[in-house]
């Protein structure tokens, strides 16, 4: 354990991603994809080149990972299940009180494995609740205008709340378009735009937040971390996770900095947060020396590393190396099995949330079972 | 003078206006306005209390102080004049060009004289560049569908490129739904939550940025002054101008801080900033202490305090304690003559801008004459 723990945690940053991993990192999900986004500004030679000295260990800073306390471990895998739970109980109580179902419509275009999986992980997920769920598959080789007509249809179909394209799609594609095409009230990704601006807004209310950085919030509210007034500091800033996270730390009155490629300094920043959410996407980027002893940590990166024991030949880890960071943090979420359930299970949240506003369904606030950041009175006030 | 920088700096941070302050501060314009918005989170009592300790100088840091440097002054009057004369040179370029003059319609409603000055100001302002003004005039116990009905007019007018609506509007009015009524392509103050949505996003590119934040990042610009990967901290997070400077400085590759009313230690993050751009609203908040010897520093806050030789009875102050600060920062800008002129600046610049971009004028990016961190290649790929 202690040399598979030395193993990972001295691995390098990823220079590139090696054929099979690129067939890995396609296979994660939404929130890991837009972690790499998050580098996108940077080539890879340059996130190499950033990757030292900015991303070494702090020497004063190494004393830290020495302590032998053990951080809480928070687990998402079971926050998930009880709001799966709670949600399957809402909808039960929507279709006895209404007669109506929650219905999300995935579209997939094309035939990649990865993408397939995780439709069916969805419609899975989907049904285990009581939400009914639409899909449309298209050929690799469609045009935009079916995709869009796809989109139209659902978009006026009473019977459907969310609307999820599945990423990637096709290069042909123009993919901002596509998903502007998804109507407001359905965006259950949340990744539309005015969205995202009423997100980043005082006093403007969202219809949807993105679904892994509300499920980093519901971690840290179901675990009673407190926010307001406590330095958060966001590793990455992609359009799906490191960004909405940091708005939504900031809407939670928390002081946020954002650290990304471009930062020079980013063991000076992280060693002051009280919260790290670190979605870089980068293995083992975050050491034990970077977290302030006691911190709370947050790690949505999933990332294939060389595994010779596993049969695939890879196993996943996240930004953060767990073994260093959990002797110094008081809290922390694993890779596999922290962020990761959390996103489906917020997508539902968003479903079912959808359904109860179009159909003005009483205590639409409780849509959002299990998000008591939301249903806090505060969050009410600023999100 | 010495006296009255110690009487200037000296003074506390107001609990609460004075009447006679009220009437001032409501004589501020549109990003004055949004400051105070910052600190909303807070009751006054609560801002009284956390306008110490935490806004507490820091001993330690006090030091700076007593060096002797001075500033450079950044001068926000000469370069929006030079700004408002590039604007000029455009508008006539498009005129021989197309024959298309731009137009921006300002909506008051009621009649304070605090609104009727500033829309004189803008209407002069316009007529100074060759910008053809609007204006509707509606009495203070207008209905919302009235000033509906006259924004529905300007959206459909092709000869209005830009309408702004001036703020305050009477109480018996929802702001909100009276601003996003606003055409998204004529709304030049960039307050619509799809303007904000697209600023927050990397790889979307808003139509119009708020006009106090983009006059913040082209001083910096105009006056050579790095972004990328510099640690830039924003003090006061309202819609209209900290947390869209914030999310300026962000794509231009800074690393970020929001500091804001609920902030612990501001003293300690500002003091790592080499970029502070504060917009607080509150008096002389901002001591010397509080900045990084060298620092840039960008002052948005017009503050009124009690001036007995003033014929006014008070005159205008920063959020900075400008005597203080000029001793330890490397630029900074005056209040008044700093950011305040490069507003109506950049009002012009938009209105240009969307004109350019309605009539599909060539070379339309040159609407953005004078603004260069739109026009930087750098900025073109992020913003």
């Amino acid at each position: 354990m202690a040399s598979s723990v030395l193993s990972d945690c001295s691995l390098p940053a990823p220079a590139r991603l090696l054929p099979f991993q690129r067939s890995v990192q396609s296979r994660t999900s939404q929130f890991q994809r837009s972690v790499s986004f998050a580098w996108r500004p940077l080539s890879l030679s340059a996130i190499r080149s950033t990757a030292s000295p900015h991303w070494s260990l702090s020497a004063s800073a190494s004393v830290a990972v020495t302590t032998e306390t053990s951080a809480k471990v928070i687990d998402g895998k079971a926050v998930a299940k009880q709001i799966k739970d709670e949600i399957a109980g809402e909808i039960v109580r929507m279709k006895d009180g209404i007669g109506i179902v929650p219905g999300l419509a995935v579209i997939l275009v094309g035939s990649r494995k990865d993408s397939q999986t995780y439709v069916r992980n969805k419609k899975k997920a989907c049904e285990a609740v009581g939400i009914k769920s639409y899909e449309a598959n298209l050929p690799e080789d469609s045009t935009e205008e079916e995709v869009l007509k796809h989109i139209a249809c659902f978009n006026d179909d009473p019977s459907v709340h969310g609307i999820l394209v599945q990423l990637p799609l096709p290069r042909h594609m123009n993919e901002e378009k596509i998903l502007n095409a998804i109507g407001l009230e359905k965006d259950v990704d949340g990744f539309h735009p005015l969205n995202i601006g009423r997100l980043s807004m005082q006093g403007r209310d969202p219809l949807f937040v993105p679904c892994t950085p509300k499920g980093c919030m519901e971690l840290l509210h179901r675990y009673g971390v407190e926010i307001k007034g406590k330095r958060a500091v966001v590793i990455g800033r992609s359009n799906i996770v490191g960004m909405p996270a940091a708005l939504l730390l900031q809407k939670a009155n928390a002081t946020i900095s954002m650290v990304h490629s471009y930062t020079k300094n980013p063991v000076e920043i992280t060693r002051q947060a009280d919260i790290i959410i670190s979605a870089a996407g980068v293995a083992n980027l975050v050491r034990g020396s970077w977290i302030k002893p006691g911190a709370v940590v947050i790690d949505v990166g999933i990332n294939p590393v060389d595994d010779a024991q596993s049969p695939r030949g890879y196993r996943l880890v996240g930004d953060v190396c767990y073994e260093e960071a959990c002797k110094v943090a008081s809290a922390i979420t694993p890779v596999p099995g922290g962020v990761g359930p959390m996103t489906i299970a917020m997508l539902l949240s968003n479903t079912l949330s959808s359904a109860k506003r179009i159909h003005d369904f009483n205590n639409h606030k409780k849509a959002y079972a299990g998000c008591m950041y939301i249903l806090s009175p505060e969050a009410l006030s600023t999100i």
